[in-house]
C-alpha cells in the first residue's frame, strides 16, 4: 500500500504520546509532522517532553521511537494541514473545537475530541460496528465545503458499551441499557486528572458529563443512516460512571432488556462471532477478535484484561441472565481505555477509511 | 437499664473484633465471655491475636480496651450460652450452622453468619427497616424448641440497598431493581480474603454467591409478614457484585424502577425522613439519621463518607431521573461494611430487641 | 487561661483546613479569622471551600465545624495582623515570604511554609525538642524591629527523624545518620500534588528540595544556641527522600551512627522517656508520648499507626543494631505528616510559646 | 546449538509459571517436564492452573503457550530427573531442601529456592558479577558425589544491590554499605502473600529474614574464590526492607562507602560499562545492558521501569555523592524481582552454564 503520511496534533499530550506508540512501525502510515502548542513549537520531540528538572514527560509504557524524538515539532495553530494525508488530532476539546475545522478543509481529521461528537453530519466509528456511518462524510464535506472532513472516536466509556451491543441490537434488539462503569485513571488524563490522594483507597462516584456522553453516543453510533443522516438508536442508556484505583481498562457491568428473548449461548455465540467481515479485511491494527466473551467467573479483570490483543479486543465475562429485565442479560466487559478506546482505535478507523478510499 | 451480659463467639476473628471496637464503652452491654476456637482457648484475649512472631493481629483503628485484652478466651464448642444474655456470633458460616442453634437453646444469638438466614423462620433485622419482623421470633423458638433464637444480619451487601429502597417501597412501591457494587476489601475477611497481588490496580468482577445473597436477602427484609411467615417482596432485584482496591465501605450505584412517579425532591424527602420512628427509640448505636442525602455530585465516596455518623448513615448521593426505567431513580450509595453492614449493626439490632423485651 | 484569638491564614488550603479541624473546641485558642486569597475573601468559608459545581473542598476527615463554615473569609493581602494575638500561616512559601513578615511587625506567627526555616534568627520548632531555641525570639524581634516574630515548624519529613535524633545525641551523642522516607501523598498536597496515575502501583523515588531540608533543618534543630545564634548539630545527614502510595504517615528507615556505644535496650529507654519534662507542661495538644517504641516486628505502619495518639506522637519499631555503621542503631518510624508534621504540631508550638508568655 | 531439555519443577505456581512465560519460544531450551505436587500430576497444565471454580491461575502477564498448556504434569516426587539435561527448581524452600538433592544426583539444578543458598560449596549465581564461581560446581560435585549439581540465584532484593555494588567493588573498593528496600508485593507470593487489606494505603516494614538474606547473600555473591572456597566480601550491609503496595519491580536506597574516591561520572561510568564481557557472549536471555544509569532525576520508578529491557536490566538513577558516609555515593534502583530476579535470571545463569559446557 502507498505510504499515508500523517500528523499527529497535540502530539506531547497523554493522547498525543499514544498515537506515537501505536504508529511506530507501522506498514504503511508514516507520522511526517508532529504539532503541539506554541510552547512546543521549534523544539524536538525528545525536549518538548521534558521538563525543565529534566523529568521525562513520556508516559506510555512503550519506549518513544527515535525517529519521533529526533522531530522538530511544529506549532499547531500554523501547521499546513494540506502536507500531509491525514491528521490525528488528540488536542482538547477547546482546541479541537478551533483547530479542526482548519485542518479539515484540506484534510481528513480522526479526532479523539469530542468537539464535533454531537454534530449531524460527523460520524462516530467505532470499527467494525458502524463503518457504514462513512457515507456521512461526503454530506459533510457538501454541508461545510470542505475537501477533508472531521470524524471523532467515541468516549472511551462509549466504546466497550457500544461494541457489545451492537451484535445484541443486531440479533435481537435492545430495548433499554443500563450500565455501571469503574473507569481507569487514565481516562482523566493528567491535567491534573485524578488527585492521588483522591482515589487511593476510594471510588469517584461521578465523571462530569460522562453518562450524558454515553447515553448520545451510543444511541448514534447504534443508529441507522436514513435519508442522509443518523437516526440514532431508540433504546434509552442509563449510566453510572465512577473512577476506580486503575491504571488502564474500564470495566463496565451492563444489564440489557431485549426486544427478543435470547439464551445466553446465543448471546455468547453472537457477540463472539461479531464483527468477523470487518476482520477480514486485514487491517493491520485490528484485533483477532473484536469481542472475547471468557468463561472465566472471575475474568474479565482490568489489570489482566486490558492487553488483550494488543488493547484492542472488547472482553466480556460473567455473562447472566437478568432477572430484573425482560429478556434481561447481563455481562462486565473490559476495554482499554486509552488503546481501543482512544489513539489505537483512531488508527484502526483511519485505516479502513483509507483501505475504503477515504484518505 | 440493667446490664446486659454478652458473650462474642469467634472473638478474635475480624468480625469479632469489631464487636470489641464497637462494645468498649456500651452504656449498658457488658462482654462477659469472649470464646473463639479450640487454638485460642485458655489464653488471654492479648496472646490469642498475637502471632508466634510477636505481631499483633488486632487490625481495628480502634484500640483493643485494657478489659478484654487481659480476659480469658473460652473454647467457642464448649462454652455455655445459659451464662449470658446475649451472644453474638461471628464465626463463619459452617461453625455458625453448629454453634448457633446450641447457643439458641438457651440463649438469643445475634449473628454475622449467613447460616440461618434463608430459613422461613429466621428474620434478618436492618436496624430501622423491619424490626415489625420479630413477631417472627416467637415462631421460630416454637418451631424449635428454643428459648432463645437466632437473627442473623444480612450481608454487608444488602444493607445498604434495602435500607434505601425501604423508603422508597413504602412511598411509592419498587418494581424493579438494577445493582452495582463496588466492594471493599474488608468484607472477604483475612483468611486470606482479597490478596494484594489481585487487587492492586484492578477490579475483581465477581464474588461467589454474593448476587444471590442480595436478592434474596433483599427481598425478605422487605417482605411483609403475613400469617406467620414472611412474604418477599415481589419485585426482582439484579445485581453485579464487584470487588474494588478500597479497605472499607461498599458503594452501591442503584437503579429502581418504581410503581408510582415520584420527583427526585419526594424521593430525597422520603430517604431523610425514613427511619424517624426507630431513631426516636434513643438507641445507643443509633445514628442520628439512617440515610443521609447529600447533595454533592462527586459524592458518597467510600473514603470521605463510610465513617459518617460513627458508620451508621448510609450516604446516598447522585440522586437522579433513570432514563431507561419506568418510573426511574437512580442514586450511588455507601454504606460501611463492618460497621453498620456487621458488628454495629447487629449491636444496634441487639439493643432493639432488648428495648423490647427480647433479651 | 484568656482565650488567645488567633488568625488562619491560607485558611481554605489543606494545611489550613487542618488548623480548623485542629483548633474546633480547643480550651483556649479561639480563631477570629480566616484569610485567604482575594478569590476567597468576602464568600463565606464554607462557600470559600465549595466548587462551583457544588463539590465540597473539606478534605480534612473531621467534620467542618458549624462556626468556621459561616465566618466571613478576609483577603490575606490585607487582613489586620494586630486585631489577633497570633498567625497560623498556612501558605505556600512565596506567599509566606510576602505576608509573614507583615504581620509579624505586630503579631507572632507560627507557620507552616518553608520560607524563613533557614534564616539564622528563626528559630524552627518541634515540640519538646528544642524549646531552648525561643530564646532566638527575641534576637529576631531585635534584628528586625518586630513586636511579632516568625517561627516555621519544620517540613514533615524532618520532624520525625529528628524527634527521634534528639534523645540519641543527647544521651550517646549522634555521629552520622542516613535515612530513606518512604512519604505520604497528602505531603504534596492538592495542586495538584501526586497524580493518581504517577503513584498507583508506583514509587516516586525524588521529592524536589525535600532532602536538602531534612539535612539542614536536623542539623539546626538538633543544634545548640550559642551567643545568640544557633550552632547546628555537626553530624551529617544522608536522605533519599521517596513518595509511596499511602495517604497519610510518612515512614523512615532511619540509620545512625552514634558517639557512644548503646545498647538497644537503651536506646528504647531514652526514647520512650524523651519529653517527660515538655508533656508535664499539660498543653492541650500534647500528646501522651513523644515517641513510642513498639515490640510488634511488623510496626511501625503507616496506615495503623499514623494516627496513634491524636496523630501527634512518633512510633519507632523495628529497633536493631546497625551492622555497617559504628556504634550503628537502626529503625523505622511512623509520624504523621499532617497533624504533629505540620498543623496539630504548630498549635503545639504555638501553646508552649503562649504558656511561656510568648503569645 | 543443540537443544537443551528441561524441567520445570514447581510449573503451577508463580515462581514455576514465570519459567513457562520466559521459555516459550527459547531457541534451544526445550520444555520436555512439568513437574509439580501430587494434586496436580495427571492433569494437563491449563487443567493443574485451573480451580474448581473454572477461576484461571495464570497469573503471568505473557499468554500461556498452547504447549505448554497441553501437556501432562508430572509428580515432582517421582520424576526422573535424568531424563532432562537440567531442572529449574521453583518450589517452596522446604520442598527443595527434599527434592532438590535428588534431582542433582543426576541433572544440574538451577533453583530460586534459598534452600542451598548458604551452603559452603553452593555458588549463588547473578549473571555476569560472579560467573567465575562457577568452578565451585566441580567441588561440590566432588563433595556430595553428584553429577549434577545445584546452584540457586540469589533472593530477589539482592540481586538489584550486588549487581550495582560489584563494579563499584571492583573499581574503587566498597567499605560499607546501607540499604532500604520497597519491595513489590510479588516477591511474597500468593499463597496468600501480601493481603490486600494489609497493603492498601499501607507500607509493612519487615520481611522475615530478608534482611539477613540480603546481607549473606551480597556478602557471598562479591567474594573471592580462593583455595576452593569462596571469601565473602569483607564489607558490612545494613539493610531495611520493606513492602509496599507496588506489584512488581523492587526499589532500592543504596548508599556506600568506598575505599578510594570516586566521582559520579566515574560511578555512572563503570556501572553503565559493566558486564560488557558477559553480554558479548549473546545469551539469548541477556540484556543489552546489566546496569542502565539514568539523569531522569524522577526515575527509575518500579512501574516505569521494571520492564525495561525485559525486566533483565537493572536501572540506577539519582546518583548523588553522600554526605554522611566516607567516599560516600548513594542511588536508587530498580529491577524486576520476578524477572531478572528470578526465573528469567535463572534462565540466564541455565544459558551460561550450557555455553560453559556445565549443562
Amino acid at each position: 500500500m502507498r505510504k499515508i503520511k500523517v500528523a499527529v496534533v497535540g502530539a506531547t499530550g497523554m493522547a498525543g504520546q499514544q498515537f506515537l506508540a501505536a504508529l511506530a512501525g507501522h506498514p504503511y502510515i508514516e507520522i511526517t509532522t508532529l504539532a503541539a502548542s506554541a510552547r512546543s513549537a521549534g523544539k524536538t520531540y525528545a525536549q518538548a517532553i521534558t521538563s525543565e528538572a529534566g523529568a521525562s514527560q513520556w508516559f506510555c509504557a512503550e519506549p518513544l521511537a527515535k525517529e519521533y524524538a529526533a522531530m522538530t515539532v511544529q506549532d499547531a495553530a500554523t501547521f499546513n494541514a494540506a502536507s500531509v494525508d491525514l491528521v490525528f488530532a488528540a488536542v482538547e476539546s477547546d482546541a479541537a473545537r478551533e483547530l479542526e475545522p482548519r485542518f479539515a478543509q484540506t484534510t481528513p481529521v480522526v479526532s479523539t475530541a469530542s468537539a464535533y461528537r454531537y454534530e449531524e453530519d460527523v460520524p462516530i466509528f467505532i470499527p467494525g460496528v458502524n463503518m457504514e456511518h462513512a457515507e456521512l462524510l461526503a454530506t459533510q464535506q457538501k454541508n461545510r465545503g470542505w475537501k477533508g472532513y472531521i470524524t471523532p472516536v467515541p468516549n472511551c466509556t462509549t466504546m466497550g458499551m457500544a461494541m457489545t451491543l451492537k451484535p445484541l441490537h443486531e440479533a435481537f434488539g435492545v430495548r433499554q441499557v443500563v450500565m455501571t462503569s469503574l473507569q481507569a485513571c487514565s481516562g482523566a488524563g493528567r491535567s491534573p486528572g485524578v488527585i492521588g490522594m483522591d482515589i487511593i483507597d476510594n471510588v469517584i462516584p461521578y465523571i462530569p458529563k460522562e453518562e450524558e456522553k454515553v447515553q448520545k453516543e451510543t444511541q448514534k453510533i447504534l443508529g441507522k443512516l436514513q435519508g442522509g443522516r443518523i437516526v440514532p438508536a431508540a433504546f434509552p442508556v442509563s449510566a453510572t460512571c465512577t473512577r476506580v484505583p486503575v491504571l488502564d481498562g474500564h470495566t463496565e457491568a451492563v444489564y440489557a432488556s431485549l426486544e427478543r428473548p435470547a439464551s445466553l449461548d446465543e448471546v455468547a455465540k453472537v457477540m463472539r462471532e461479531f464483527g468477523r467481515e470487518f476482520l477480514a479485511l486485514g487491517l493491520p491494527s485490528a484485533p483477532a477478535h473484536l469481542i472475547d466473551v471468557t468463561n472465566d467467573p472471575f475474568r474479565p479483570q482490568p489489570r489482566r484484561d486490558r492487553e488483550n490483543e494488543g488493547g484492542m479486543v472488547t472482553t466480556v465475562g460473567r455473562l447472566r441472565v437478568d432477572p430484573a429485565l425482560a429478556n434481561g442479560v447481563k455481562y462486565v466487559l473490559v476495554s482499554h481505555n486509552t488503546k481501543m478506546g482512544a489513539a489505537k482505535g483512531a488508527i484502526l478507523v483511519a485505516e479502513y477509511l483509507a483501505q475504503r478510499g477515504l484518505v
